[in-house]
């Protein structure tokens, strides 16, 4: 593959092999700069800390140049569909924009979130898409409308440093926020966590369903990798016996293009879905996980994620060093 | 020159010598660091994508560190007039920004469009002949409100790639927008044209004459290269036999403090001045040339930027070829 | 010390070495790269011209990789309390974003101006002690609410490089300005001025008070260092024989949050409080210092500013030089 898109564009033995080459990375065993005199474009529709910092310094640290764009801000508004007559606000194209970028550089980092506006369009990832239609070099996927493969690395690798290779126990879980959040992060991650093979439980309130085709590949990603899945609603018994908690909130599919009807949906789920120390006692000691940024007390009490058992900080560190052995892996 | 902010205040023979160099850049012949241990500042005070993306690669790869920033965004916003009582919105003086930034860099890369509001300040170029006068070190002209210097060169480097050196018959034609533009580009492209010794055709609609001391100087510079001029207003015969074809929107000048009345003025003109596939079947078979950002099927049909005559993202890539030549001899 | 928060943080003797190693770093004498492969993070929650690039460039000289963040405009909105529910309008928590980026960097900067909105809590400077809080790395003041430690050494060094090392007769005199500003700038000049020994005039008219511990702490480092304090509101006979007038405007304390009551007060101060030529007459032949921007004509006349006596540009310079000797002290 040229591109990074998803996790599933990769075999499990590949994927095993970046976090190989991110924990050498990590330790300094490798300290490789394949990137030297080459520029590494960073597009960023949306804001960013760990994705825009760690990109910065893993391309710096791998000899490279990093150079960033905000489509909107300090560059122009772009469209991305084809055939369109652009009479209206958009004031380039993304044909020219990613035919020009990669005159430039070799290889473009995209973050393009969903606008939770319209579920159709927006499961098919089409800005994210579109990129890689019109890029002959690599595409990296820094978050798109579904999905964070980056992130889920991160996630799997930080499994993998804490508890061990191998299956493992793990259940993500709904949290209230105060309005819908996007699913890339909850999709990527359950995906990645088929692919790995672990045990997987996913806790959300009824109405917060992933994306249909989602899940059929989650399951076929177990089975093929001999772990398993199960879904349920129930917020507390979900918790016992798991490893690794992976908290995150995400809006309903059915309320895209309708953010106030979500809000009043999730009236009352705010004090039954946080994850608090009386959820974690059910668990087998386990790591509490996050993609960060999170709303303390909100999605997470202070207790938990201050705890000892937190590895939110580790997970973000994490970033860096996969995002590293991805680049070195696809930019030549 | 110490500056680089028009191409009128350097011979043609010293133009052919950028591209020259620009050429030699690009094969890879030449691949000097000229400004190893040196930063350049780009300031910014409008969008961009190839202007940043390209210096900022380009001042990469001689070696040298890119510092950015926004006057009234990441930065102050400033004051060019002198003697002036600063106690409106204004928070900086150029006076001091100048005199400060060239005390940590060697270079000065400038950004700043044409406000459209008044065409008598406008048309001197205030904002860039006040970072000019007061700087020591070398200005470079990254769009002004008159000119774009960068882009004229990496036009004039692609004709010569696309068609060889010499004198060839070049259409530089007016286009419909939904709101009026600078005139930057057609302004610095016809200069270049003539500078060159191109036979140079300029169609636009009545009313959207260019600037009479600007036209002068075209018809002089042409004069003195061996080429020649050629005012239209019928956008269907200048297609005829011509081998380039460089599409600009511009507004009105007699419209500058009036955007209402650019608009409703050029009612009527979208269908008539695109590039489409007719007009160029009236070419011998001539090369398809944009500035970019574009349009799709507003300026030009996709038909035509998406022909193999199309040669946009060519002339894109230039811009980073010649801007490397340019900064290799202007900055010590 | 681990931060570079205030200069009170460290001895005279330390800060003059400091100035020692910024005189020969400013010479060319050292030429060291101790940020060699090293990343530093600089975090704007304001706008910056000197800073911004100063630190961008002081970076690249020393071998290192600059990465900017903006809370609010490219990164998460910040919440630095400690136990907040966070379901207001703050993304992320400084306790997560600080430990996130020093995984990432060797070093912080942060700016981040007074609100100016409640005195007590602002006079804590909460932003940039979260900041030190949460951090194991070192954290260096870019400004804060109550300090500019960068500015305040650069002022030292020049007044040094200017006049001479010694105790000089210094005046820190305050401005009309549209509106109040933070006391960052003030604050951090006149316990520089202390610390370092000189004889301190301070005027500002009756309003424009410093903070109580603040002046208990410049009288004490005065009189541990061999110098003296002075606070006069007569703006026309402090001028009367000093070496250095400093000028600067800020907001009253009692008018944080009611910024048109400030306005209000200040009505009539505009005329009196202007640094011109008459006021720079009485002076000893004194050396004119701000630290930018200045606003022309309201601050300062044209004609104070434009003169031999004015070291505003080499002051506003030597924030480079200063800013690598803090770095190389302090960043292992």
């Amino acid at each position: 593959m040229k591109n990074y898109l998803v996790t599933t564009d990769f075999s499990t033995e590949y994927l095993n092999g970046l976090i190989e080459s991110a924990l050498k990375i990590k330790s300094g065993e490798v300290r490789n700069k394949p990137l030297d005199g080459k520029s590494i474009a960073l597009v960023f529709f949306n804001p960013s800390l760990r994705t825009r910092a760690s990109m910065q310094v893993g391309i710096y640290e791998l000899g490279g140049n990093a150079v960033i764009l905000e489509p909107g801000g300090t560059s122009w508004t772009l469209e991305h569909r084809d055939g369109v007559v652009m009479d209206g606000n958009k004031t380039e194209h993304l044909a020219e924009f990613v035919r020009v970028l990669e005159r430039y550089v070799s290889a473009i980092g995209v973050r393009t979130f969903a606008e939770l506006k319209d579920w159709e369009t927006e499961r098919t990832d089409p800005i994210l898409n579109a990129f890689a239609k019109y890029a002959t070099v690599p595409i990296i996927n820094l978050e798109s409308a579904m999905h964070h493969p980056c992130q889920s690395m991160a996630d799997m690798m930080t499994i993998r440093e804490k508890l061990g290779a191998g299956r493992k126990k793990v259940l993500m879980t709904w949290a209230w926020h105060p309005k819908p959040l996007p699913m890339a992060v909850p999709d990527s991650f359950a995906l990645a966590a088929a692919q790995f093979g672990h045990d997987l439980r996913i806790v959300h309130p009824k109405g917060y369903e992933l994306d249909d085709a989602l899940i059929a590949e989650i399951e076929k990603q177990s089975a093929a990798n001999g772990g398993s899945v199960e879904f349920t609603n129930d917020v507390h018994s979900a918790f016992d016996d798991v490893e690794v908690v992976y908290a995150k909130s995400w809006g309903g599919k059915q309320f895209y293009g309708d953010t106030d009807k979500d809000i009043e949906f999730r009236t009352g789920l705010r004090n039954d879905w946080i994850v608090d120390e009386q959820k974690m006692a059910r668990t087998n000691n386990a790591s509490f996980m996050h993609c960060l940024p999170v709303r303390r007390n909100v999605i997470v009490t202070d207790g938990v994620i201050d705890s000892a058992n937190s590895v939110v900080i580790d997970e973000a560190e994490n970033r860096l060093h996969i995002q590293k052995a991805i680049m070195s892996e696809l930019i030549k």
